[in-house]
């Protein structure tokens, strides 16, 4: 007989999924271990940026007044009465027609008002003439026009890329606080899986979704605890799963999650007392994800079939990760595409195509079932096709979150 | 005296860069660590995928010819005369009308053609009706539909991501060939910088450019050893650069490559009997960008201007150390955008604004100067402005490269 499930939107299976979310607790880190961490307090200015008026170009610092009048016919000579590069400031008082010579990032003399590049002069020795005038604050980079102090620069809850790490660089911050990252387990469940490194046998394949999902996790900075493989068994699969979820924030299985003869995580589920939060999502493919909670934690049951599981980790997995460490950008980046080539498909629930996006065309990546596994390798996109269509069309506009960008293009576009 | 240097295009510049690149050597690393990193073999299909023909669904396999005249007043009855999960391949022959119920991923029995859904029958104790007929190989996942044996299905020269990770396994790559990764020296010239943790003094800012590149290698994936900070002092420069030449292959070094009075870069070039490829390229922020070559080894001369430092890096060294590692997708990923606001000033080069990008319209990230960091902070993509241009205005479509993709959307925008 087979269990009926009623399936619920994704957008309503995403949604129920973050609201279940539990804020795991900050950390510091050094900042050189920074990167692709989640800020969980914001950048606030201690400083301006610039932190002191100062030369963006080599040249001369002068008083601006005393260039009034210059042009090519009535040149303005001045007289250079000391030299700086970046890191020293002059003690020195300017009067009249003096400047002092002074390099990028200087700080600009006490009296000075405006900077004279030297493209912009002709040198003698100890001097040099200028033929225009200069207002006051020219070519001068003010304290604080980059950044105000105590500004908020950037908000907690944003991912620390290399900018960020620029920023907080600035501002002095040896160690930053993040928030500590989920201990995610990983479980593959099956009697027809191998190890990797296993001889291929009759009736059987190797594990590829344990791998591939740690691989997703890597992407995205966080390691896993990987608990093999399990035989469709239930009492053992039992005690796998509950000390597995006594171990982790979150853990992640893949496969028995149909109605199946030995779909055995429905019953694992019951018997710890889960929340099912739903266990049928209106998309193809992963119609059969599950996800539950039990004791706060997490346990997503992802399909075993490759392509599903894939898409389930992405949509799901990926966005209560980065809302349990308080990220405020919780989604894959989304964008819009020219579709390559006709898809005929009926779509009777949302479809998730992997795919290839050269940043403008998109085209399906290969075999499109479930269980392929071609397909994610050489995709680096994801189509989606809304419910209730069929007939999309090459030239057609279509729905793309993006995966994978890290790769970049093979052709430099730009002139 | 100005020194006079002539600019060359951005295309060329790149073009020059990677023409130096020395591939790196190859090593073996296992599955689990090789996210991210090159791979320096095709994949090649070790056996078919599916490797055996299978069920896609939890159901019953039949000899579809006894399911021939099936319709809704003339039901069709077959028994059930064995029971297989995935992983377990069944020993029975069937003969006409007898039917083995096998879940998702059984391999098909030996002389079965076709499976049944669950959905398909009305089940008994031990038989089950159908309503309609089962052509041959009707819902039967067939060995080889998704990968044929020996067939090339991804190149070398690519990144590997999760869906690679996943093929691997597929195959039983427990070790992987990938390119090693090339040894990159950060080293920040400047008299004016002071270290993370040091307190701001009059006239000094603290070295941001280091940490930042290194989270620019992080996000590739890429170790670096950092050589600190050097005043602007040439004999001493010059011997920290040579150490430091030596002990890499490729350094980075920031500051010092423009036309200043301390700025000692080109004489340590040439002191190093280095080969200047280029030492002024006609783009903003960046124009001093000086990429040199000695002993085959890179040394990369970047702009002391965080900003140009950021867009130096990104167009120049990501490509150059890509290429060592044999990779085939050299660039950042392109596309185009619709610009989201008005930016008026006249490009006499091509221009990198940071911007930020939703997938959709674009718009700079704010103060746009060389030596701005807020910018590269708030920002997650280079708008790229063609040289020559000016007066683009808000509707306009402009070239976008992407940077930063890995922290994704804040708005979920699948229904």
């Amino acid at each position: 007989m087979v269990e009926q499930r009623k399936p619920i939107p994704v957008a309503e299976a995403v949604k129920k999924v973050i609201g279940q979310a539990q804020l795991l607790g900050t950390e510091m880190v050094s900042l050189d271990q920074s990167y692709n961490r989640i800020l969980t307090e914001p950048i606030i200015a201690k400083h301006p940026v610039p932190p002191f008026d100062r030369s963006p170009y080599d040249g001369f610092a002068i008083i601006s007044k005393y260039s009034i009048g210059a042009s090519g016919d009535n040149r303005i000579k001045f007289t250079v009465i000391d030299h700086i590069g970046a890191g020293s400031v002059s003690e020195k008082l300017l009067s009249g027609n003096e400047a002092i010579r002074i390099m990028t990032g200087a700080p600009l003399p006490k009296n000075a008002d405006a900077i004279v590049m030297f493209e912009q002069t002709v040198e003698s020795k100890d001097s040099f003439t200028i033929r225009k005038p200069f207002t006051p604050l020219e070519n001068v980079s003010q304290k604080g026009e980059d950044i105000k102090q105590s500004e908020t620069v950037i908000e907690r809850g944003n991912l620390i890329h290399p900018g960020t790490v620029a920023l907080l660089a600035t501002f002095g911050y040896a160690q930053v606080c993040v928030s500590k990252q989920p201990i995610v387990g990983i479980l593959s469940t099956g009697t027809e899986l191998l190890d990797v490194a296993d001889k291929l046998v009759p009736g059987k394949i190797r594990n590829s979704n344990g791998p591939m999902i740690a691989a997703q996790l890597a992407r995205m900075g966080i390691l896993c605890k990987t608990y093999g493989l399990s035989a469709d068994k239930l009492d053992k699969s039992f005690e796998i799963v509950k000390k597995a979820a006594e171990e982790t924030d979150c853990l992640i299985t893949t496969g028995g999650v149909s109605v199946g003869d030995f779909d055995f995580l429905p019953a694992i589920y019951e018997r710890l007392g889960a929340q099912i939060l739903f266990n049928k999502v209106a998309m193809r493919p992963g119609s059969v994800t599950t996800v539950a909670v039990a004791d706060n934690k997490y346990l997503f049951g992802l399909s075993g079939n490759p392509s599903a599981c894939f898409t389930g980790f992405e949509l799901f997995v990926r966005p209560a990760l980065l809302k349990m460490m308080g990220a405020e950008k919780l989604y894959l980046p989304h964008t819009t595409a020219i579709l390559g080539e006709d898809f005929t498909k009926a779509n009777p629930f949302t479809r998730f195509i992997r795919a290839v996006y050269d940043g403008h065309t998109i085209k399906p990546a290969g075999f499109n079932k479930s269980n392929a596994v071609a397909s994610i390798a050489k995709g680096n996109a994801l189509i989606v096709l809304p419910d209730g269509t069929r007939g999309f069309k090459s030239g057609d506009t279509v729905d793309v979150l993006l995966l994978g960008v890290e790769e970049g293009s093979a052709l430099w576009k730009i002139e």
